[in-house]
């Protein structure tokens, strides 16, 4: 029997073990997707406690501590914040094969020296602790990162941002790691959504009116110019259904602004331009896109109403139409606008097809990546999947590896889960007979997937 | 190697054996699904030979036959009781990996103490011996339940049902096990079949004729009051393709009334209005949903014209549209009328999606549940599958566990399949250091899968 | 650690070493579907190198180096034969886990006497050591065949083909395995395509205009006994969408040779009209159906326009439409028109349902086959997958087992690779007390997979 997650946590071979501590344990990480806030950086924000660190914006928690049954006072409700460690405490034994159990573990070894397992009998021990240490040096938000080797952030902001914590960030030499906006226009992708107008307005208010498609178009790429004038390097785009289809939409952007009811055809008219037109944007300016496909979100009419948006009640939707998909990523291929691209699937049913297609539109260069396991699907077998079909059907050794998605500044634990699980699936396919044993060439393969990779594909 | 379905069958580690032998084992069993004849119970049944126990209603049973090209004169036909038998003995070995193959054999052992693979060559011998056991005491249909440990039963009932042996049974002081009857209200549901004007016709001569939604709003709720004074505690819904819609379905209940052919949106209408109506009622009265999602039925003009349905003319079908479904619970959530519900997949791809989404409702209580793998996807991957879905992204240790499904009455050796399956996932999970080894704790846990958790979820 | 593509490659267990170099290793092979150019099997046609052998045609490998950022000129430009081998040597080392890396090892083994791993290092020496036995005796398309113990092959013909070369073969008795034609009308099925009139040209040219309904249905019958009459057993049809509906297409037909674009529903009723034809057809002539389903085709337009299709640009797509599907069979079954069917996924969300409907269709014999991983599911996952699968809902046992689809003359080490697999697989249920370890039996079942099955099934 292995010991509870000792050094050798996930590697079941010598070579899993030796490809982990010898290469990837100390790369550096290069998290070039999360929802950090830019603030807390640069304020350096400290933390009183535990609830703080995990349970303030953490819906992964959140999620784990109603399916027990918590009462929601104790979760996003007003309850004492050691009140609301304990629950999570008392629940956490029943986890058993939860990313959110290990995630819990690897954060308290790694960050605060603690490898007991944290139940409802230590839980006062530990969160006395854990606030001591948090009261003294090194835990501050820059601490955390620097002691996870992070030495990039690529943050996620709405186009009408300010950006004005970045610029901060850009002008402040004593930190060390550089932290760059994204660009992320979802609220202008929905148009069908409440979001849109006040998202237009609130654009239109930095970048000259929006009254129509050429005026969003004139806002979104002055806004490009700003992101990038700000170190932005990376793009992003969230799906519940992906929609495509191909002709002019100036007449469903000005229904879209006198707050009009569109249709399922205008909204992939809207869409289509869209996504036509920031594809070719990225592509001239450099920037990555990325593509996020299938949650359906916000699906609990409770929740909604208790706390908005992102508090957990979304989760894994529909499979994407890979005829939508290929008709987009075609369009701009064969225009030769087609950026660096990289597709993630939150439906488990589309990651062969991801895989697979990722490659069609490589014939120009390895543009177009199939990306990491991402949300709901961040955990072993989930990991494992994306790993599986890069080596199968893609490229795991061009793989730009993982990211956080996370809220959260000791949520980096997630680069070692995952580079456990990759070292020890490499490891299984050497000592199964399956490649040869070359460590060397294994471990510049796995730093080149740790962080080489996303260095060179996203220019950072 | 280990021995062939020995005591340690499917057990690969000393953990899973301790959990299992130390916890599971002598569990009861709360078999909250099944198709069993409260007939056969009240009377006591006996059987003569293996074939009747076997081959007279599986279907599971009938299909390895015809995919071996077993003639259908020894399957469903009219030949010899023992040369169907014979049959079967003949193809059996040539399953290898099926779960048919397992479950004959676990029902040797337990029910008959025959441990020995049956073939074409002991087929007679072991013919022989299981017809002198059934002959003798201890075989009958409440011996074989009491045998398995069986505490309760929920079998599946029409609303129009009499219920009359399930009443015989309530007042039947002798038997060591309750047996209750499910309101299964598919012949309401399904609106565009043939079955449902001759099923309003059989509810109408019971609770009051039906011309109109609000009659047959009536005459459910009425049959609603019969059942739960019969001791319902479990309702089931099975879904080809899951419907849904909003609106009002009062045109569309006298269109199918006076026989005139729907349109899809006609059936998403009434479906949606009938689904929104029972699970109100239910959540009022305390009983539990259950939605069996994605098969294909009667796919086979042969065999439904030879056997009419449930003659293994069925198979795995089309993925749920989780957009429907999130609305269908999220209606009900919002107006605070979402019963206890557990959501079952036919189509392995619907696995990750239920799984999560059972978890966006519960905010008030863990409501809805990620029920068992069911029919086609009851194997040891499936089952596997199940278990890890609710590991990754529900819980696992507050899972109502196992069911049978089953017209059999030795199929009671599934939850030994199951059980052993769990506890040998446990065990991995400990034994690969990604749990730590709490033996007791979790022997409770595993105690709570097997049949606590289904005595208090469903109130048994 | 096991050594690297050593004998025991991937046989895990002594059963399944015992059931591979006992039992499946020399088995003959029975190749029911590729794409051989028979021309070059009448020529005997000689290589000169390993560029030609490999990098010619091969869509795989065309993947596998773009993923890389290989030149085009190096894949399918016009670089020197040896350039063209030093890039795929150089990327190779980059596929772990692929089974391209697989294959090219098992090729060089079992053709060429090479163990080492072929890297940029040794690729000189590998490559004159092959030029030089290429140039010798034994390497011709024939002896290669013979090598890889072919008894017979069934290549894939347009109905237009004059089967020139299959006549040739035919009366050429000096050639160790029989080469059959056949039948794929995907031109005729594609009405939508503009290969549709082209294609009812050619073939109206041999066997009388084409006009019409009924004249297109007298084409193809005459192309069917033209067919048959050399040796035609198998039939083939891919599809990207699967669509069917009932009805008369007399109109469609005629819309379609004049030109004009036909809607979703005329293409719906074209498919389903020839579908049923020729299903009809097949199965009085005895003939066995592929149905081939799942790709997305020609996503790439930079590759489309610069090598027309099957250049690499085709990912998977899909799943497919259970009640359509369903519908087919059904409509063949119900008027005893169901020939011989094998059913084939690119979508691995497709397998189970595709496995589970295969065993409806078996009341009148086992006619319907869920058939073996295919394109870019051929890899281990993929290939255990399918035998999964059919252990679980089908019959592994009477399974017809694998076939190579491809283009390769060497390729024919795809089925020691889907031997070794399943002999594992079979290995693994033996010494894990899922079966009797009865290695006789087994291994009289491993060659009924490997060969048997396929020659009684497709009658060859």
């Amino acid at each position: 029997m292995k010991k509870f997650m000792d050094k050798d946590f996930l590697l079941t071979t010598e070579t899993a073990k030796e490809l982990f501590h010898g290469y990837a344990e100390d790369c550096p990480i290069i998290d070039y997707h999360n929802h950090l806030p830019p603030k807390d950086i640069f304020e350096r924000r400290r933390y009183e406690n535990l609830t703080q660190i995990w349970l303030e914006a953490d819906h992964y928690k959140w999620r784990c501590m109603r399916v027990c049954g918590v009462d929601e006072y104790y979760i996003t409700g007003t309850a004492d914040a050691y009140e609301k460690f304990l629950r999570f405490a008392e629940i956490l034994p029943r986890l058993i094969g939860s990313p959110v159990y290990h995630w819990a573990h690897l954060e308290l070894q790694r960050y605060f020296g603690i490898y007991e397992p944290l139940t409802a009998d230590n839980a006062k021990v530990i969160w006395e602790k854990t606030c001591a240490m948090l009261a003294g040096e090194g835990f501050d938000a820059v601490s955390l990162l620097d002691k996870a080797k992070v030495k990039a952030l690529c943050t996620t902001d709405d186009p009408a941002d300010s950006l004005e914590w970045h610029l901060k960030l850009k002008d402040d030499g004593s930190i060390p790691f550089i932290t760059l906006p994204s660009f992320r226009p979802d609220r202008f992708l929905h148009i069908d959504q409440p979001a849109f107008i006040p998202a237009c307005k609130a654009l239109g208010e930095k970048y000259g009116e929006i009254s129509d498609w050429d005026s969003l178009k004139n806002a979104l790429r002055a806004s490009l110019d700003f992101f990038q004038s700000a170190g932005c390097r990376v793009t992003d785009h969230g799906f519940t259904r992906f929609r495509y289809a191909r002709g002019n939409c100036e007449a469903v952007v000005k229904k879209a602004l006198r707050g009009e009811t569109l249709s399922e055809e205008d909204i992939a008219l809207y869409q289509g331009a869209l996504l036509r037109f920031l594809g070719e944007e990225y592509a001239q300016r450099g920037l990555v896109m990325q593509l996020h496909l299938g949650p359906v979100r916000n699906t609990s009419p409770v929740l909604m109403k208790a706390f908005g948006p992102d508090a957990g009640g979304d989760s894994i939707g529909a499979t994407t139409d890979p005829f939508l998909l290929a008709a987009y990523l075609g369009d701009l291929e064969g225009e030769d606008k087609l950026p660096k691209t990289v597709l993630y699937n939150l439906h488990p049913g589309d990651s062969a097809m991801l895989s697979t297609m990722a490659v069609d539109f490589c014939a120009n260069g390895a543009k177009v990546q199939y990306g990491a396991a991402w949300w709901l699907l961040d955990h072993i077998r989930g990991i494992s999947e994306q790993l599986d079909q890069l080596m199968e059907t893609g490229l795991i050794s061009g793989s730009v590896g993982m990211l956080t998605d996370s809220r959260s500044f000791t949520s980096f634990a997630r680069h070692e889960y995952f580079r456990r699980i990759l070292c020890n699936k490499l490891g299984e396919k050497v000592e199964n007979g399956e490649y040869p044993c070359d460590l060397s060439f294994l471990g510049e393969l796995v730093k080149d997937i740790c962080w080489r990779n996303a260095k060179n594909y996203f220019g950072i």
